[in-house]
């Protein structure tokens, strides 16, 4: 048996499984956005991070709608891949002299992504299980939350390139 | 200060640290990937494993080079982040029951992806900051990383699409 609490005997387990981990992971991640929203000091990034604090606030509840919809109790599981992400998030952003808004900014950005590239691994995984466990319902809810994390992701991308040009303003 | 043991105060420290740690990062990987030929039972996917293995050594040699070319010490940093993603995959693996081996599978390619994505992100923050730090020559080495990993989580996604049905057998 390995370190989690339950053992995990069928697809519809693992699949389960995995959501109630999304589901402590996505409750991780609004905490962290609030603290990133106050230290973002580029107003664009301060925006994006505001308002994908709000869609992940709508991610928290899509997870519970399919809870509902696949009939199994809501609850979460532990999930140590966010708590390493955030914890590498947070020590970077600690260890950046906060003086230096750009840098800053920077090593906002990278952690942002790597908790966006977490979450769009996740789903598609969730998806393609909850598919094959013949939960279309489950995937099409599951999918709304993929699509703002692609979109989130591209967005913070977009501000790297246009905003946060650390060698141009130099 | 954070628990990074350096202090950041520059674009290049910022870069250098993060280089440090996909170091260590895809050091850890290839000891997993090990385990995960081993423990992988569909044929398709063992060998994905496998020939991603031997690509992971060279993503290892590539980092060499640009420490080597950017003038800096071959050093690893420490990555809370894959720690934590590689213990979810051993501790999800290890809750699996081993006689089911679509399960297992299935499991193994969830866990594998959540790797791959996390270095998707990591490689693109790289590949970025080494062009705004003017050294495309780095950029273009890391992003033959990068390349060779949306590759691998792509061909994962067709094997658990195609070879993972475990409804169609069931």
């Amino acid at each position: 048996m390995g370190f989690f609490s339950t053992d995990i005997e069928t697809m519809d387990d693992l699949f389960v499984h995995t959501l109630r981990s999304m589901y402590y992971a996505e409750q991780q991640i609004l905490q962290t956005l609030s603290t990133m929203v106050e230290k973002a000091t580029n107003p664009e990034l301060k925006s994006a991070f505001e308002q994908h604090l709000a869609e992940t606030q709508g991610h928290v509840r899509r997870i519970e709608e399919v809870f509902e919809m696949h009939g199994v109790e809501r609850q979460t599981a532990s999930c140590p891949a966010i708590d390493g992400i955030l914890k590498e998030g947070d020590g970077i952003a600690g260890e950046v002299d906060v003086d230096d808004e750009q840098i800053l900014d920077a090593a906002l950005i990278a952690a942002a992504q790597a908790v966006e590239h977490y979450e769009i691994a996740r789903y598609g995984t969730l998806i393609a299980w909850a598919k094959e466990l013949g939960r279309t319902d489950c995937a099409s809810v599951l999918h709304e939350n993929l699509e703002e994390e692609k979109a989130a992701d591209q967005k913070l991308t977009k501000i790297a390139e246009s905003e946060i040009s650390f060698q141009a303003s130099a």
